[in-house]
C-alpha cells in the first residue's frame, strides 16, 4: 500500500534526523541532574540499549519503562494527593453516611491520623471512596476530579498539586522517549485520578497509565449508554499488584523501572529478573529542606525492604539532595 | 531541555512530510476496497477529523479507533481460533481431569457441538481453560500459544491461522495510523492469545490489545519473581464488557469503532454516543465463496441486534462480497 510505505519512509527519515539530534545533544540531557553516579548510570544504560551495534541493544518495541507516580514523579507528603481529594469527597458525602462515624478508616482520615492510615493500608480507604462515588457516571467523576485539581492547593507550597512534579523526572521521561522508549505510569492510585493531568505533566497519554481499578459497569440511562461506578475496587495496583497491572495492560516485561518505596519492590524485581541489560532506580527522599526527608519509618512512601534490596543488588539510589539541581518544576535553580 | 526540543522539531518535520505524502496518496489508500459507499464514507470521515481547519477536526491525541478481532480483523469460522487452541489444550489436560466428562462445556467442545457452545456462551468454556492452564507461569503459557500457532492449520484453508487476516482491514488500520489515529484491538478473546502475533499481523503493539483477563498473581519461585495464572477469569471483555475494557485500558472514548457481531454492539453505542463526528462500521459476512456467509442465525459471530441498530442509525455496513476486492492477506486479487 503506497500511503503506508511513503509514510514509513518519512518516519524513518525522522528517526535518522532525531538520532543525529539526540546523539549530538546527549551530553546536555537531564539538565536538572547533577553530574554523578546516578546520572552517569542512567545515560550509560540508555546509550547501551539504544546502540544497534552494541551487545546490549534492545529493539525500540521492547524499550518499555515504568514509573511509580506518588513519591517518584510528584510529591506524596504530607499525604497522597488522591487521599486529600478523597477526604474532601468523603467529607462532602459523610452526611449521607452516618454509619461511617464508626468506620476506622473514616475516623483516621477525618483525624488526619497518618499512623492509623498507614496501619490500615490503602484498601479500606479506597473502599470508602468507592461507596462515596458509587453510582456516579465515569464522566461526572472525571469532572469532579478536574474541578478539585483546579482549586485545591498543597498546604506547604500553596500551589496546585499538579505543579508538585519533579523536574528531573520530567526530564528523564522525555529523555527516555527521545531515545525510543515508551513510558508508563504504574501506580497504586486510581487510573481516573491521574489521567486528567498526566499528559500535560509527564507527556504520558491515558492508555499508558496503569493503576487501581474500581468496578465500572455499562448501562443505558434514558436511552444513552453510560458507564457507572460500583462501590468496590476490582484491582489494587500496588506491591505485588504492580507486576500484574503491567502484565495486563502493557503485556511486556519492562527493561527499566523507577520507584521510591516498598510498594514498588515487586515491580523492580520483575523488571530486573528479565534477560539483558536492566535499569532499576529508587528515588530517596533525603531533602527535608526542598521537599521531605523520609524512608524506613515513614507512614507514607515507606522505603525499607526495597532499600535493602537496592543496596544488595546495586540498583541506582537517587539522593534528591545531592543528585538533583532542582526538585520541582516551579523551582529556581540551586545557586 | 535541548534534546527534547530538537527531537520535537524533527518529529514536526516528519509530520509535515508525512502529511504531504498522505494527502497526495489519499486516493490510492485502501487498494483492496472497491469504490463504493463504505470506502467513500471511511475516507470522508478520516479527512474530516484530520482537517485542522474543518469543523469536525479532532486533535490527534483523541483519534482513538477500536477494532473487534474475531470476525472483524480475522476469520472466526468454523470456530473462534482461541477455542480451537483451547480444545487442543483441554484434550491434552483431560486425562488429569476425569471430572470434565460430565461438564457440559467440555462435552460440547469435544463434540464440536456449535449449537451447544453458543447456548453456553463463552464463560463456562473460558473457565475450563482457566482450570487447564491454572498454575502455569505467564511465560510458559505464552510459549504454548506461540508453539501452537506455528503448527496449527485452519481446516478449510490449510494455512496458519495468523494468515487468515483480512487484507482490507489491515489496510484500514494502516490508513488510520497514517492519519494520526491510535488503533486498538478490543476483543472477547484473551489478551495473551492475541499479543504474540497482533504486532506483525496488524501493527498493533501488546499494550494496545484489550481483551479478557484471567487471574494472575505474583509469587517468588526459587527466589525468582514470576506471575502465575489462576483458574478464574477476572474480566470478560465482551458485549457490555467492551466499553468497560476501553475505559480501563484506553481511558478515552473512541471516535471510531469496528465490529461484526452483537458482541460489539455496546462498544459501537458508546463510541457513537460521544460528541462530534463518529464512525461506526460493521463487517457483514456475506461472502460464502471466499469466506463464510452468516449473520442472524449464526452460533458464532451472531449479527442480529447490532445489524438492526446499524440500519436504524446509519452505521456503515460493509459487504465482504461487494466492498472487498481481496478478503485474506494471502489471496490473489479478484479478476
Amino acid at each position: 500500500m503506497r500511503v503506508v510505505r511513503r509514510f514509513q519512509g518519512c518516519a524513518a527519515l525522522a528517526c535518522a534526523l532525531a538520532f543525529v539530534a539526540v546523539a549530538g545533544a546527549q551530553d546536555s540531557a537531564l539538565p536538572s541532574w547533577n553530574e554523578g553516579d546516578a546520572k552517569r548510570r542512567i545515560v550509560e544504560f540508555v546509550r547501551a540499549v539504544s546502540d544497534s551495534k552494541g551487545k546490549d541493544f534492545v529493539a525500540p518495541a521492547d524499550r518499555v519503562a515504568v514509573f511509580d507516580n506518588d513519591g517518584t514523579l510528584w510529591s506524596e507528603q504530607p499525604m497522597y494527593v488522591q487521599f486529600v481529594f478523597m477526604l474532601d469527597q468523603l467529607k462532602k458525602a459523610a452526611p449521607q453516611h452516618p454509619e461511617w462515624k464508626s468506620n476506622p478508616a473514616f475516623q483516621a482520615l477525618a483525624a488526619h491520623d497518618k499512623a492509623a492510615l498507614a496501619k490500615l493500608g490503602q484498601k479500606p480507604i479506597l473502599e470508602l471512596l468507592g461507596i462515596a462515588n458509587g453510582g456516579m457516571t465515569v464522566g461526572d467523576y472525571d469532572k469532579s476530579i478536574r474541578e478539585w485539581l483546579k482549586t485545591a492547593r498543597h498546604p506547604k507550597y500553596q500551589r496546585p498539586y499538579t505543579e508538585l512534579v519533579y523536574k528531573p523526572m520530567q526530564e528523564l521521561l522525555a529523555y527516555l522517549r527521545a531515545n525510543g522508549f515508551r513510558t508508563f505510569i504504574v501506580s497504586g492510585g486510581s487510573v481516573e485520578f491521574m489521567r486528567p493531568w498526566a499528559e500535560a505533566a509527564y507527556g504520558i497519554p491515558p492508555e499508558q497509565v496503569v493503576g487501581s481499578q474500581q468496578e465500572v459497569k455499562f448501562e443505558m440511562q434514558d436511552d444513552k449508554p453510560v458507564l457507572t461506578r460500583g462501590p468496590k475496587f476490582d484491582f489494587i495496583d500496588d506491591g505485588p499488584g504492580k507486576p500484574v497491572g503491567i502484565y495486563r495492560q502493557i503485556g511486556k516485561r519492562p527493561i527499566a523501572a523507577f520507584g521510591n518505596s516498598d510498594g514498588d519492590l515487586q515491580m523492580l524485581q520483575v523488571t530486573t529478573a528479565g534477560e539483558g541489560k536492566r535499569l532499576a532506580l529508587i528515588v530517596h527522599h533525603d531533602d527535608g529542606q526542598r521537599e521531605s526527608a523520609y524512608d524506613r519509618e515513614s507512614h507514607i512512601g515507606k522505603l525499607d525492604k526495597a532499600w535493602d534490596e537496592a543496596k544488595s543488588k546495586d540498583w541506582i539510589v537517587v539522593s534528591m539532595k545531592s543528585d538533583w539541581k532542582k526538585v520541582f518544576v516551579f523551582e529556581k535553580e540551586k545557586p
